[in-house]
């Protein structure tokens, strides 16, 4: 692990992103959420995810001057067409129209349809918390987790960020429905460890917490078993519906070929309740890890001595 | 069990709720909640739980007459105030205004404060789907269930539903955060069965099948450990913050006395695509049950044969 001056991470993407076809000011913000992943210690979604986003653009998926456009209103509610453009970049601007409708109608709500991975996906909920508004957002990718009763992976891993202000930082929760993602299977397997908890299936059809065997056998677990089943086929159905594009089901089951997904965006901007986020999160106590209470902590980290980021990855990308 | 002629049921339910201080038609109303539960075989919530709205009246927390009012509105979003009356009709009201103002603006959402437990979360799922519409909404609960880190119940099981229409019958997700109700622990408990998967703790804090040791530590837990915990500490924040009501941490923690919960109930109203729902159903293939797959089944079955109940519940509430 190395420090990196975020000003010098989000430089050195950017030429990069310039170099493939971005403008200089579409650049800056792709680098700049890839950095602000780092900054905020989400390491497996931010510069270690910098070779996929450049792998897509080659391979055609991810085309770099593409820009959403609307292509259908009904007030509150829209329908936004990512034309295969960055997902990262098309993600912000769909949050950031939610947050506009949300301001004029008290909720808006963006249908994305036709987009690209959006990278991590808690860069959007921290986008509306900035805003002192409520974001929730998630997006469907294609098969890679088998629903309850089934061993072939049918259903999407589908992630959902919710994500709440508060002045002493927001509280944002940007989880996948897997209980292990196999980045983290192979974290594991890498250090020699077991899962904390059964992570999936192993060739056999029984429960195990051998990282290895999970990562084998394609059968990672959905949370809560036939509970997160049942919520990824939802959030997949919602996301299909309220943009017009693409189920799970319609996206190419490879991970070097995953596009055209689907996404929803959701703003509030309810009234002020003061007090009201901090008295949840002191009722939990002082052992309670809740969602982003670590975060702001490690920004100021990162603010301070660099933003963490693999050194190996790092080389590569200043290869580049 | 027995079977009852559906109008037979709601016309026994009605005449309790009457006696109770209904006026005749938000009693029939009511009891047709009940017996809807029961009809699509969720008897868990169904006629099961008459008895615990019957104590709610008679300990004051629960006011017949009392009827939700808006309080605040910003265009698609808007607050109400459930004045403490019956959770189910509230709940019912406060689905239908969303779908109203989702015909307006595309998006509707209602945040409701000050109400009570809405029974069968499903039917409200089931009420958007039938307008042909996307309804999503979930409750929070009193603090019910331990958060990941910690050993003590500091957190709800809030409940969430999520619907979509399909001509052939919705998908309509209706499911809590904890992994095994505290009814489903007795059942298997009843049963002499283990949980199919590890459902909480023993005393000794380790991870048991066992359903009494689970209901003797009281510590059941969240679907996917850490992920259900973050996901009911960011449902119960926004349905706080939604509806200007209590958190969790706010409400009384005794089942007898669980009262002023908070609630969201979102619908959206985007053009139609027809086929997707059957399309994404169908990749799931033959085995897999997804949510409400079978409700329409039993439906019809309790259109045929009369709605299922509990023989000793239906003869407690005949001697009412």
């Amino acid at each position: 692990m190395i420090r990196i001056p975020y000003e010098e991470a989000v430089s050195v993407l950017a030429g990069i992103l310039v170099r493939r076809g971005f403008d200089e000011k579409r650049a800056r913000i792709s680098a700049g959420l890839f950095a602000d992943a780092n900054r905020d210690g989400v390491l497996s979604h931010g510069l270690d995810r910098f070779g996929s986003y450049l792998q897509a653009i080659e391979e055609g998926l991810l085309v770099p001057s593409a820009e959403p456009i609307l292509v259908h209103s009904s007030g509150a509610l829209e329908q936004w067409d990512g034309r295969s453009g960055p997902g990262n970049l098309n993600a912000r601007t769909c949050m950031a129209r939610a947050l506009e409708l949300s301001g004029e109608f008290g909720v808006g709500c963006v249908g994305l349809r036709n987009t690209n991975h959006w990278m991590r996906g808690g860069n959007y909920g921290w986008q509306a918390a900035e805003s002192n508004k409520i974001g929730i957002c998630w997006t469907n990718t294609m098969p890679n987790l088998p629903p309850w009763g089934s061993s072939k992976p049918l259903i999407g891993n589908n992630p959902i960020i919710i994500a709440v202000p508060r002045e002493d930082g927001p509280i944002v929760l940007d989880m996948a429905i897997s209980q292990f993602s196999y980045g983290a299977l192979s974290r594991y397997a890498a250090e020699g460890s077991h899962l904390p908890v059964p992570g999936g299936y192993d060739s056999y059809g029984k429960l195990t917490t051998d990282p290895a065997a999970v990562a084998e056998s394609m059968r990672p677990l959905p949370i809560g078993f036939w509970k997160g089943s049942g919520l990824s086929i939802l959030l997949d159905l919602v996301a299909a519906s309220l943009s017009g594009g693409k189920a799970t089901c319609d996206i190419e089951p490879n991970p070097a070929r995953e596009s055209g997904v689907s996404q929803v965006f959701l703003a509030f901007s309810p009234p002020d309740y003061p007090g009201l986020a901090d008295r949840v999160a002191a009722s939990l106590g002082e052992d309670v890890r809740y969602p982003g209470r670590e975060t702001l902590e490690r920004r100021r980290r990162s603010e301070k001595l660099g933003i963490p980021a693999d050194e190996k990855i790092w080389s590569t990308i200043l290869g580049m």
